[in-house]
């Protein structure tokens, strides 16, 4: 049974006084309205953490009866930083089922009255533990992935840099004729470099910010002008390092494979797109992972305009997660929200797409590892079927294996990638230099080492030493004097002693 | 499409030195080694706080890494207590959409690691936050509704202690013939009154305990030897005193409507079920709201002996919450895997059921307001249609309403039901008596006084003053010195203040 929208409403994003109940409630007031429904069949709330954020639980529960729908089924999905899109696919299911005829799918997340280093710890439980307890955050792992990026496909730091700052700067100028956007105002690129350094190469400019939001979308069996052509889910590692690749993420190639294929579309026949860019590098590596550039073309299309507004391929029109905010549960389901918006002539004058009659949406959960591809289109469309429709979209998924041979307690690797992360978390010192080390047995590991403060110092593809200490692995540089120091060590010292 | 189950499993309830992800992982391999299985089309999680009882998020994507599934789509599901059954449910459409084959719906809650005021601190998060601040729990209000049940069908609190105790006594001697059991332990009526009371007339043995544990099924749209025939999810009101009435739940009726008239079959079909007792009275009032007793006889009919193992209509031959333990997030999928150990004749000389074709599971979510009805059945049992089947439950669906007039901050109300708290939640002060106050509006206002240590000072359905004293209301009885007091108390005094 095909599925429909009838309805989207959303909230300004931004910093907001009202409950997350209230915001949630107004989106979906919104929804509703415009789906001309009093009732639903089925709620499906989307909310990432609203435990810590906001210290419910029952959440689901508590907002079908604050909308004064209390009775009907309302069910939370939580899939990290991709929930919205989560939600969407799971409402999906129960409509096309034929057991539903209507759904509401209501998305958001209160933020912006925590303190940053609070939200920043909680932001960071959607890390892997392994990693976590390094210290990580996500822009930190964002960094370490940016600079991987640079290295292969040999960018120079000012090249990145000024990639980088493009996407922020065309994000920010979407963004700043978007009423919803909480970021109203265009960037330049003297301002990106103004802004904070996150995590080395990292921006603040470089990072979503943290934003209050609510996000609603009424799905429908009846049809209307906007039809859902295909969703794709897939999930990757939980740990960042066990990945084969660092430049991509497999989780959005298997789920953009899964949405072609039930869409019957190419990622050519795709006009516009909103990518998940809560780091400015994912932008870039999300629209190669789609197969709208080759691998590490991505920055080329940016350079060229191809991703602007005007450009052949608009990516992120809102203004993105970058400029139009992050509440994190809503972020998935808001994007969908532009696209309906687009597709049905409704962005407005200055921000509506020439072409918008298919969009697709892609949504990351945590780190790369539960992520979504949804494929709107306009129902009216004119679908030229070719015979024996083939997907022409062939990614390389690279297999991804876990460290089977954890390196000795002291050993040598080479710097694969690092990052000095300054905003850290709640309970550890900054700056913080984390990096991932590959060992002589090809397997990865996280280290750190809060001795080095700037990134000058180091450098990737270099040799380093690994020590654990007090369960962590610090990295050292192979200076002159640390490679003497190894050399006449005591050999006991690195054996494990024996007690006494 | 159809939905059937090929597999399930679960882990030993009770205190666990294994992690959440190592008992889900354990309870998940024998769910896919039954249906012989490496890898599913889905994975639905369903945790209901591992935010704050682990520490984790992006669970769904730890999870599926954990299975050695990474990659493939893993989505988290949350109902409060019910969340097993939401998982269960949620995974249902996408198999019956016909766009899943194969789904692993996998449940688990780890507790018992924090201290015991912390978890009853994290557990009433679920109550509604504006009678969560007066310091309540979940037995407090299962005590509240226990009292209420009482007055209402005419029983003195030596019949409800009696009835109550059977409860427990039933679901002990069930438990302690499961292996799976958290309490595989007999126990008498004396063990039963020498058992102390968490809040009054709850005892100890009135509640299901703080469990680890977890439970796994796989559905799957080939036919297998047990089928899905009926599913029912409703919610009602947030908070539990605007609800119209307190010794019935309307959620579990409306989901029992639904599951009822998917399955096409009536109460009297139901061969035996596992009803969600976390609370002693709640197995009596869910056996009513199935319709399986006439409201105010689901006592009569335990006192008969009809819901024990060798009864006519066997209540949780499990052991129910009580006995089998309560992980919180896995009791709504550890009942459905003990009714597909019943309907395949598994359960043991012991437990097996003789007549165990049909059976029932009811999971209620928070208090008794995010409810799943799930009816499953035997694939090669002959259905005898009747020509016209008709539903013939009929079920009271009383109209909840909210408080639209709060009493003033002096007025004058009814006690409707109360408790003694005494195992208080982190923060709060033990013991602490509360209530439900009906004002002259026919409004219930929740309130509470920290002064009243013994249940025998207070009597149901008689006059109490209400009183505002730091945003929470106040009862204390009208003794005559309270009377006189109000009487001759200044006038001003009552009346809101102008400034100076």
């Amino acid at each position: 049974m095909d599925v429909y929208i009838s309805g989207t409403g959303m909230t300004k994003f931004g910093k907001s006084k009202d409950s997350l109940e209230k915001m949630m409630a107004n989106a979906a007031a919104l929804a509703l309205e415009e789906a001309q429904l009093e009732r639903v069949d089925a709620i499906y709330i989307g909310v990432m953490n609203v435990e810590e954020f906001v210290g419910d639980s029952n959440f689901a529960t508590f907002l079908a009866d604050t909308l004064g729908l209390s009775g009907i089924p309302s069910t939370r999905v939580e899939t990290a930083s991709s929930t919205g899109a989560g939600a969407f696919q799971t409402a999906f299911y129960a409509v096309t089922s034929g057991h539903m005829k209507n759904v509401l799918v209501l998305a958001g997340e209160k933020m912006t009255h925590l303190p940053t280093a609070k939200t920043t710890r909680i932001l960071s439980e959607v890390i892997d533990r392994s990693e976590r307890r390094y210290g990580t955050t996500m822009p930190a792992l964002a960094a370490m992935i940016a600079q991987k990026y640079a290295q292969e496909f040999n960018l120079s730091l000012t090249m990145l840099e000024n990639i980088l700052a493009q996407v922020a700067i065309k994000n920010h100028s979407n963004g700043s004729i978007n009423p919803y956007a909480q970021f109203r105002k265009v960037i330049t690129k003297g301002d990106y470099l103004k802004s904070q350094i996150v995590s080395f190469p990292l921006r603040r400019y470089d990072c979503a910010p943290i934003t209050d939001g609510a996000a609603a979308i009424v799905l429908t069996s009846e049809p209307t002008d906007v039809k859902v052509s295909g969703i794709g889910h897939a999930t990757d590692t939980s740990a960042v390092r066990h990945r084969a690749s660092l430049t991509s993420f497999n989780s959005t190639k298997e789920a953009a494979l899964k949405a072609y294929a039930m869409a019957q579309l190419n990622p050519s026949d795709i006009q516009f797109g909103e990518v998940h860019d809560a780091f400015t590098p994912f932008e870039i590596i999300g629209t190669e992972d789609l197969g709208f550039f080759p691998p590490g073309e991505g920055w080329k299309a940016l350079e060229e305009g191809a991703t602007q507004l005007k450009g052949r391929l608009p990516i992120n029109p809102s203004g993105g997660l970058k400029s139009r905010g992050h509440p994190i549960g809503a972020s998935g389901l808001a994007q969908l929200v532009e696209i309906v918006c687009q597709l049905k002539g409704e962005a407005g004058e200055e921000r509506q797409l020439e072409r918008a009659e298919i969009g697709l949406a892609q949504s990351i959960g945590g780190l790369g590892n539960n992520n979504f591809v949804t494929i709107l289109e306009r129902s009216d469309r004119r679908r030229i079927m070719k015979e024996g429709w083939r997907l022409d979209y062939q990614p390389e998924l690279k297999v991804s294996k876990k460290a089977t041979n954890l390196p000795p307690p002291e050993s040598v690797g080479i710097l694969e990638t690092f990052t000095i992360l300054y905003a850290t978390q709640e309970g550890f010192r900054s700056p913080l230099a984390l990096g991932f080390v590959k060992t002589k047995t090809g397997d990865r590991v996280m280290a750190c080492n809060p001795d080095y403060h700037s990134p000058k110092v180091l450098t990737m593809g270099k040799k380093v030493s690994l020590k654990m200490k007090e369960g962590l692995y610090v990295f050292e540089k192979l200076t002159l004097w640390n490679r003497l120091k190894r050399r006449f060590k005591s050999p006991q010292k690195s054996q494990p002693q024996s007690k006494p």
